[in-house]
């Protein structure tokens, strides 16, 4: 167990933890969004983000202040804390894209650390190779190579108090991003950012990203403190929590703030095309878009910057909150339906089920089947292979309707799709007490018909009986041939 | 057309309107949301209402004024403007429950009417009969009988510049729903509360709801005005509006506070369960919950009716800024993943795509296609339909790659699923643009394939090749005998 970060409560892969940034002197809860803050160009002031956005950590960038005479000797002078004007803890960036960018590569790890603990950064960055998305493998195993010499420079380096944060880089590549993973998980730094994913993000590729972070908790344990570098879009919060991610950081509030860009939980909107705001903040109540357009210049881009934050803390609010509930995936699937692209997302993310139901929890609020994709869940997962563990003997009914009447069975069990047979006995745990739609999708049929085969194969002995109420017969044909399939009623029951 | 009622724009069959109201002389634009003030507990002031949350109407109870000494003396001596402070529009409701629950329905429809006129409603109600769900044939028959009694008396009733709703009943039997629809179409009353669907929204019974409301609107002009009466969940709004409402009313933001229920687009919270707000609004960014837990439980209830107020107007900004996007149904997908009674509303609603489609516009933003149901939106029905107009002659290739090269076709289409085939003409018009997702899922391949279906029974004289990327067996099992299907790659294309 990494003694600074501490698990409070989880779900699926995600979790509520509390990250001890001693240097700070502050606890920080996650999951946690980083503000990125430009010392050059302030939007909304370090100060206002603590007070009014509740932030209790942020970034900015080493490589700026390094070059930059006057925030250099500011920095060295009075610290990053009073020259910012920010309790919380603080994370600097080490510049790798502006070095990879200038080719200013001489500095070596030791030498940026040393830069960034003089300056009084809580947690450190050492210079990695953030390779991009689908270059060669030579290329993406090369690079991973200087940035995994740097994690064992960075090791050896004296930081203090300071964390370090320990890059997984690996590019599009599952294995190198696994590998990645576990070569950082094997030092004893502190925070581990999965980097060079914005391309991807940029790009819409959504399920790439899960592949890839997906890749890279597989190398990490599941103790490790996670950084999804450079994710500051509130729309994709959920899914990256899901998959276990514990700190974003978001330029984007700012950035996008400079040229009129609107942030929502479904996408990106541009104030030029909005004729109402669909948010409820203060400034979205006190302002119509219209109001907003006429304000000046740089009170326009300040307004809508605060929006873009109240957005963005939030969701992460509504993600901690879905945390505590048991309902993550709930959001998820909630937060899928904002793209096509976050569709696939959500899709690649239940490609990894067997590897979430490794990390959630056994019992949780209720399950809501949601759509379609809801059959593939990791509680279905589950299910099926618990099934092999259950006892069955004799001549047993699986049935949708009520319990079977008479001596013609030795048992007699539900089955409710998505999840197929369990035993009456576990009628009112988690996640069979579900609520499901009325209007039943083939999905959820198949999924039970699976169920239904799972049982079947682990007890070649036992006889089944399935009575079910019309399943389509692309579900029958999953039941195996040795179960005998009735349409309900042909069975009598109780009621 | 209805002359105090003009639409502005419109999604599927909801749109943005302007009523007319001359007795207050506002014009009020849907859709809107009419917080209901009991003028005996007043938990925001109108004037609140008005000028922070921008309401320009509210409902007040006729009923609650007639009885109580007091406010009735008040209401006749400087009218309901005055007392209430609110320049808005006030409609008031008649107290058909209360005078069904008490046994007092001696009084006529003139006198309920007189009343609510000299007490300066703007929009007055009829007392009607709020048929429950589930009643006998017999009675929702009889009772709808005495609610079209009471149409015809308020019709002759003199009523001057005042507005008058038409209530529509039926219970949940849709033929008597769309009649009622019709009765009320046909008088010259201003305003249509489809009526009695309370109950079916507090037993989450959605899809019921959607099949009453599409009843009803089957019924009743395009023109006409809808008000989705007791209706004022932000949860169910897009869904509503999608079918064709244009006015809700909220109890619930001042009766949900006073008992600690906090609203939310997703369902309702208590406040006693939150450890975190999941919402961007002054409340919430002010308070965690457990601060607001603490506070005085006057100014508890204050707060909370504040947070569920922004919810719900913020809703209704989201719901319209997605009319004038084109985005409706990508916000109802969103909408019905809070829960699995919302998801069989919106599949109830997917049963009505037909009549949804003929008041769809026929060019929007962009199709999303963002879950299984999303192949069966009115804009797939409609290209379907639109597939029997085509011209389409000689050997016809329809394929999911680039065009055929060589002599070998007269034409070569494109296939897009949900869609299907279209002329390479039409790819840059709605809804051909669509984007969606790369997993595609099997709905979208079977439409796909019916559309296929339905140009080839269209065009007996063709002869069509399929070309397809690997469909399942059941889209291929939904492809006349006809066609030639081959895999892609077996046709030479030009990429
Ligand atoms: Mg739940
Ligand atoms: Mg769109
Ligand atoms: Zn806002
Ligand atoms: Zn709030």
């Amino acid at each position: 167990m990494r003694d600074h970060f501490e698990i409070r409560d989880g779900d699926v892969a995600g979790r509520i933890g509390e990250l001890t940034v001693p240097r700070a002197g502050v606890t920080v809860e996650t999951p946690a969004l980083l503000p990125v803050v430009n010392p050059n160009i302030v939007t909304v002031s370090p100060a206002r983000l603590e007070s009014e956005f509740d932030a209790e950590i942020l970034i900015t960038n080493s490589y700026i202040i390094k070059t930059n005479d006057h925030l250099r000797e500011e920095a060295l002078e009075v610290g990053l804390h009073e020259m910012l004007d920010f309790d919380g803890a603080i994370m600097t960036d080490s510049g790798s894209f502006q070095l990879a960018e200038y080719g200013d590569i001489d500095v070596t790890t030791n030498q940026i650390l040393q830069f960034q603990r003089d300056i009084g950064t809580d947690i450190a960055t050492p210079v990695d190779i953030p390779t991009p998305p689908d270059v060669s493998r030579e290329r993406a195993e090369r690079e991973l190579e200087v940035t995994e010499q740097a994690l064992r420079d960075a090791e050896d380096a004296e930081t203090g108090e300071m964390l370090v944060n320990a890059p997984v880089q690996g590019s599009t590549y599952p294995d190198l991003r696994e590998r990645a993973g576990r070569t950082a998980d094997a030092t004893d730094l502190d925070v581990f950012p999965v980097g060079a994913v914005v391309p991807l993000m940029n790009a819409y590729r959504y399920d790439d990203m899960v592949d890839a972070v997906a890749a890279a908790k597989r190398g990490l344990g599941a103790d490790a403190p996670v950084h999804l570098f450079g994710a500051g879009h509130p729309m994709m919060f959920a899914l990256a929590v899901a998959l276990g991610c514990d700190l974003f950081d978001s330029a984007a509030y700012a950035l996008y703030a400079r040229d009129g860009r609107y942030l929502t939980v479904h996408g990106t909107e541009h104030l030029d095309e909005l004729d109402y705001f669909p948010c409820s903040c203060a400034v979205c109540s006190e302002y119509s878009p219209k109001e907003l357009r006429e304000t000046e210049g740089e009170e326009r881009e300040q307004l809508l910057a605060e929006h873009n934050l109240h957005v963005s803390f939030a969701e992460i609010r509504r993600v901690k909150q879905a945390i505590r509930a048991g309902e993550l995936l709930e959001l998820v699937e909630e937060r899928a339906r904002s793209h096509p692209a976050m569709l696939d997302g959500y899709r690649a993310l239940l490609d990894h089920a067997e590897q979430l139901e490794r990390e959630d929890p056994a019992s949780k609020g209720s399950f809501f089947y949601l759509s379609s994709e809801s059959a593939r869940r990791p509680e279905v997962v589950r299910h099926h292979e618990r099934l092999e563990r259950l006892e069955a003997e004799g001549r047993v009914l699986l049935t949708e309707g009520g319990k079977a009447s008479g001596d013609r069975f030795d048992a007699s069990w539900r089955v409710v799709p998505p999840f197929g047979p369990f035993p009456r006995a576990l009628s009112e745990t988690y996640p069979l007490t579900a609520e499901v739609p009325e209007r039943t999708d083939r999905a959820a049929y198949e999924m039970a018909a699976e169920g239904v085969a799972r049982l079947v194969e682990s007890h070649p002995e036992t006889e089944f009986v399935l009575a079910h109420d019309g399943w389509p017969e692309t579900a029958l044909a999953r039941v195996p041939d040795s179960v005998t399939a009735e349409p309900l009623g042909r069975v009598p029951s109780d009621d």
